[in-house]
């Protein structure tokens, strides 16, 4: 059996130092291609793009990377891995690893995460997929510590299959090497951003607006993924792309709809 | 008890036909406040604008609508939703409707949608959300047999609640008034899109792509948002945005991840 060939991607952008360590991370694991954006998407949640045409480049960001063919996309996190699907690798890869993103993706900011959308558009072309962040926003984070992790999940993900039609989410909380606990599988926490607007007048006496806010959990529960990150273990949520809420259906058909 | 405040948006832009018609609907039911994005936002899944400035602008597109408050924001759908929720409403408005889209956004599309992500961005902050899409992408789509139709599930919604952490995905299939069965409440049906990149070279001699693709149903089921509006039915899907795959937790737990 030959080595497995994994997809990398990220919503950093193809030079951010997290799609690098992951890439170095799976270069050991498997033959490795990148498709990244060519500038970063933070927040892009699952946008593809429609209007407006796509360019690829093949370029080698890190020499010491001999052997990794890459390319960046001027599109979003979901068309490069559309693009490196159908367009750019030679066969189905064996799995698509999205990150290492700088900054959280646990509880509701999956929703907006690039890293995990084109996790999900994987998953949703079959391909067996995992997101990881790290809640450090720093570009220069300490990355190091995940490595093990990281490498157990992909090597386990290989191993056993992720069951059809879920993706794996992970979040590595930002902790120093000997305090991280483990790996905790969780569910979603509730949570929601707490919005505040942060209103200006720009020099041609324009008001506009910046979008800031507060992060708040809405949870108590001790099997949530914000519970393992506040108690030092890396959390992994299955993330489905299945969003019917299954349990309402007969709720709706309550309603006088004739 | 005063009359319900509605807060329209879409992702087509304050000025598509299908958010005309909408507000049109809604001016019936309550007061309405319109909060929507300046230009097209089609396939901007849930992406938020945050390297970037918000600007918004109180305009009045349609003449005859007097009595309506209308703003037109730079940002996406969800950036829509947050700034009309934070700043602009006086009050948390009793629902939120967005569209009526021009185009399906059934089965797979509602991950990509535009529309989708403002009712969810809505139903993330406690406000009971709707999105609504004709199966017709044309920008002069007939949007006159949904009309009672939309009414019917706007009344209901207001009357009965949403269940918490539950927005509606409804779609309308492109048919006569005569033609329109009735109203299913449905599952998402499973399907993908087959990508067909269309390689061309600029006028520069620089490879580029448009994204094109065909609609795939890998789903037999009657129980579908797809089998209802083949067969005539408009679809109401109930949509949740705690993505965790509960299902697939033990699964996961089986791996080696100490």
């Amino acid at each position: 059996m030959g080595k497995p060939l994994i997809l990398v991607t990220n919503d950093d952008g193809i030079t951010a130092p997290g799609l690098r360590a992951l890439v170095s991370y799976m270069k050991e694991i498997g033959d490795v291609v990148v498709v990244a954006p060519d500038s970063p998407q933070s927040g892009m949640g699952h946008a593809i793009t429609l209007d407006s045409t796509l360019y690829s480049k093949k370029m080698q960001v890190d020499l010491s990377h001999t052997g990794t063919e890459e390319y960046s996309c001027s599109g979003t996190p979901a068309d490069c891995v559309k693009l490196g699907l159908q367009e750019l690798l030679e066969r189905k890869p064996d799995i698509c690893v999205s990150g290492i993103n700088h900054g959280s993706n646990s509880s509701i900011n999956v929703i907006y995460s690039g890293t995990m959308s084109a996790a999900i558009e994987a998953g949703i072309e079959g391909v067996p997929a995992i997101g990881f962040s790290l809640c450090d926003y720093n570009w220069e984070a300490d990355f190091a510590p995940s490595e093990k992790y990281v490498k157990k999940i992909v090597r386990e993900a290989l191993k056993f299959g992720i069951p059809k039609g879920v993706v794996l989410n992970v979040n590595i909380p930002k902790l120093p090497k000997k305090e991280i606990k483990g790996i905790k599988v969780c569910r979603q926490a509730k949570a929601n951003w707490k919005e505040k607007f942060d209103k200006r007048t720009n020099p041609m006496g324009k008001d506009y607006y910046w979008l800031t806010g507060e992060f708040e959990l809405l949870d108590k529960g001790e099997d949530t993924d914000e519970w393992a990150l506040a108690n030092g273990y890396i959390s992994v949520v299955p993330t489905q792309f299945d969003l019917t809420a299954h349990h309402a259906i007969q709720d709706i058909n309550n309603w006088n709809l004739k």
